[in-house]
């Protein structure tokens, strides 16, 4: 009953035979092979145009590129406080970058408000060295906390971007979650709605190591290929990734991965609902789910063999939070199963 | 007949495998995974001491990294000036360290003089600020023209460090055919001669991409677990690493993958000698051949679908070398064939 | 009538006097002169101890250089919001240190409150890599509002800074006016307090470009050499910096200086309270005034040569101000005149 | 009898002076007083063109701001192995351009040879990521040795430049002295050359600390305003630099200051081989005479109160230099005295 985070679990199987598949043979090295050209051909198909993509090893490091790639001199990038480029990063965006900084901009369930977003991006006149200059706006879909930008609200924001020069990042770790709880198609999620940058993850769902930094605006991807290279984010043997982005795409595994994931989420919420010893602090519309749990609950599942994270409660909460209540978060992902869900549904009962 | 490079081979079936058995159920993320201990483990047996190791996507970064954990202000790495740090890594060692300098110390076949590098040092005094100070010395074994550094010289480069107190850095992307070919154990081949980190290539000899950073001296690891993670080099499944690695040590897999390709290494030298129309620049003592070859032979083989690459002829042949002569780069690896190599040979007749 | 900002007056004529006396002749170079000696050497006096001095240009330069000698890798600054550092350096700080964060610690009039401070430091958990880690703490003294921390204050956050293990900044642009405000010694202000590291200033107290990165912990000074050379802040004929400080120095003249700056300031707000017009949003402590004047007293006070900035209202002064007023910032200087003053207060009348 | 470098001397009475006049009253602080604007004007005049000028505290962050001008992702520079920007500066430049790399391109007598320097641009051939790409080339004029580039050689080179689609930057740290001795006007010694970027020293003929950073390309100039400030380099009473251009400018002080320096150094030159003693090891240029000198007559000079460098023999002359030879490096200034260089020639005769 690992409900830690969608990278506790491993592979898919489809993912690990592609893998396997071409791991024969010889190939061209650092993204030249057949294969890896193939991949990127599939990408441009799922946005319905060309697009520039470079795959990376890592979320961190996808993220990390994409501000690099669009940096400025004092630069700052606006995210929402627990934007994973703020809270797990350990400041590779700043790193990366050579010192651009993030500012926090808050809102409700994880999105960042859009009114404050404008008067956080006004902090920062034209012009004006002292303060430094507006750089991107970065976005997370679905959310850390696990929840959506509707459409609407992320054309909301594109248009703050536009209005101010600046480019709409999106991260995109949990895009498959996303996209399968809108119901829409990856263009109709960022594309349309404005977004320039994509940090596209494959890992969280379903692959062993496989991101990609995807630039809508390939004007923004001019100098990405020495930007990668000089991060060290470009492999020799750049085919594996590609082998897992093959699988992954083949015949819409990644929509079925995330539809199951989201399907496990949404039935541990209503089945803890159903216990009577936890209350939803939001609903879940995604893969991850933030019960409060009375806290005798939480040590009988820990004990039980369930695993999860207790999590700060938010300032939002203030005085409607029990004292024996405890905030978790629990994720589900490809390879959670029905039986493991319904399980700790029963013990929290 | 592919000798372009060892990373345009694919992965062993071993370390496929490996993958494959590893891909389920759930584990620790982030390098806490079973798997991920056991591994390291592993490498303290190797080297027959407690090392501190850190897996990494690829050998630019385990470079990168090593240099800035021995970083310094105004910081020179000496290194040969055909090393891979220099010249294959579109300055990711300066960028990852904010600036730190490569100074290039020449000597002959890729091996760094080592009279030249006490002079090297002595270009920057100790406390001359103007200059910078030194801050590693960095060798590669095999080297990147497919030679070796003796013990002896090791240790004597080695003395060198001691002496002027800086720490020894071994790129080790082919260190399993270094290995082999000099017929020791690894902590013979480094800790005994003195060598502080190492980075550890697995990838250029049968996995997918399976590198780590080992330091020898664990009091320079310190500030290594931040110092990756903000590199963007901390794999959220790390376990994918540690299972190449699992596979690759698991009956000495690594040591018979890199006599595989060291032998064919001998056996195309040996065929090209033989065939009247090369002679070998200097002779290959890991997994690469440098002949000259003549252009009509050069020719002939490329388009009998040998690859390979043409490779710039080293100012110390001067006058030696034929008008219609090209130095050529031959690569083999574990996936290399006899077949592939008498045919090459045979064509090249 | 100026009191745009202390930095709008020139320099003091003693000071210019001994830069035109240190201009003949020969010395050393690069701070190695007779002159800087001689001024190092009054650094130990005023401290009662040994401390490690650098001169730099700017105190943009000596704070980004003090952040930069306790730098970590995901290093975290911990400085009020509207601390210099944060608003007025254009991201200098994490330029320098290669992208080191600076955490906004709020706190009422200026002051870091230092419950939150503990509190933001336990956001970063020790050896915690996805958060990165605390490495400095930095107090504005006078702070940015021309308010004071007490003895005891500073006292109570290096306490949190041992506790936490990561070193006290004292950004001191305003260090002379902060001390004849304390009526204390600058021992008994840093020193004996727990402070480590100071940006001296004394630009905005009479000199032309005199500053000065003060280490009273001497250990922590190590690599600053290399540091300083680096970042371009070793001036070739570093004696005119010496020069400048030599006449602060000689007499008390600095002292001298900013009692009469703060004088003026309390002239200014005596003078203003009286004049029925305005209300001090917060007693000065040093020599900035910050009134609520009314917005028709704003404009015939620019409209007569009155010259200051409006400034944005803390939010704590929420449904406090009237629609008509307007939160002012006038800083006065050492070449205020009471005349000035006093017709600036006639017209507010 | 100081002849240890131009930068021992202090600064000329009328910038004293300057200096003083300009001290008193408020004026716009970084940069936007009169004077500031004033002196930017004359910046225009004379080039002859609109330039864009930033004016910083060290040549070493004029180069190093220029580097970061024209950063580009794996860039490298290119320039003579003893210009300052790669051996007096600490990796400044390498430093600020969060890791660019500098590509020594040797040629006799300080100067580029401009076929090595093709070649080297070579050695990066265009989107091969692995090298890294180049950037600019970097030429000092006068050079470290005192020579000149003569206008053809300069056009040659920037030739070059234009053919790799890369900035020419000059280092001025002695643009005056080399301007009197060519006896050319500024534009013609640059912009009619195509020359991009000048680090435009006034520090060394006769200033306290006055370095303009001058781009003729006012395109790459852009993003200056926030790089100078995000490196420290913008000063809060700016006029204070502006006044020391204001005097140097003021009837061609400038000028007239190099024109001492450089007759001092002929005299030196002329006084030196005269004596019987010494041979030049090139003919001067501009202020700085490098001669070999017995040792005897080095050690009698030195306890003389002769101050000067000793200097290494640069490999091209190896064989051809006596036993008891020493090459020493003396550099007039402004303040250098007939009497202190016939007396020195005196006591080597």
């Amino acid at each position: 009953m690992n409900f830690r985070s969608d990278n506790c679990a491993g592979a898919h199987d489809l993912v690990c035979e592609s893998m396997t598949k071409n791991a024969g043979g010889f190939a061209a090295s650092y993204g030249a092979s057949d294969l890896d050209r193939r991949v990127e051909e599939k990408f441009n198909e799922l946005f319905g145009r060309e697009v520039a993509v470079f795959f990376v090893g890592t979320g961190t490091a996808a993220n990390s590129l994409a501000m690099t790639a669009v940096n400025r001199p004092g630069g700052v990038v606006f995210c929402h406080p627990q934007a994973h480029l703020a809270e797990d990063e350990c400041g590779a965006p700043e790193y990366f970058t050579g010192g651009a900084r993030l500012c926090g901009v808050d809102g409700p369930l994880g999105r960042i408000d859009i009114e404050r977003l404008q008067r956080a991006i006004d902090g920062y006149p034209a012009d004006f060295v002292h303060m430094g200059q507006p750089m991107a706006v970065s976005i997370t879909q679905s959310t850390e906390i696990g929840t959506l930008y509707s459409l609407d609200q992320i054309a909301a924001i594109s248009a703050v971007c536009r209005r101010n020069g600046i480019p709409l990042h999106l991260d995109g770790a949990r895009f498959a979650n996303a996209l399968v709880s809108l119901d829409v198609s990856p263009a109709r999620m960022t594309l349309e709605q404005g977004v320039d940058i994509i940090s596209f993850g494959g890992t969280k769902n379903g692959c062993w190591c496989a991101e990609a930094l995807v630039f809508l605006d390939i004007d923004l991807a001019r100098d990405m290929p020495f930007l990668r290279k000089r991060a060290a984010q470009l492999f020799s043997k750049s085919r594996f990734i590609a082998a897992q982005f093959d699988a992954y795409f083949e015949k819409d595994l990644w929509l079925e991965l995330a539809r199951h994931s989201n399907a496990m989420a949404a039935r541990l919420a209503t089945g803890l609902e159903a216990s009577g010893n936890c209350r939803l602090a939001w609903r879940p519309e995604a893969n991850e789910v933030f019960p409060f749990i009375r806290r005798g609950t939480v040590d009988k599942l820990m004990k039980s063999g369930g695993e999860f994270h207790e999590w700060p409660v938010p300032s939002s909460f203030a005085g409607e939070v029990g004292e024996d209540e405890v905030l978790c978060r629990l994720v589900t992902s490809f390879a959670t199963t029905e039986h493991d869900v319904d399980r700790f549904c029963e013990i929290a009962g």
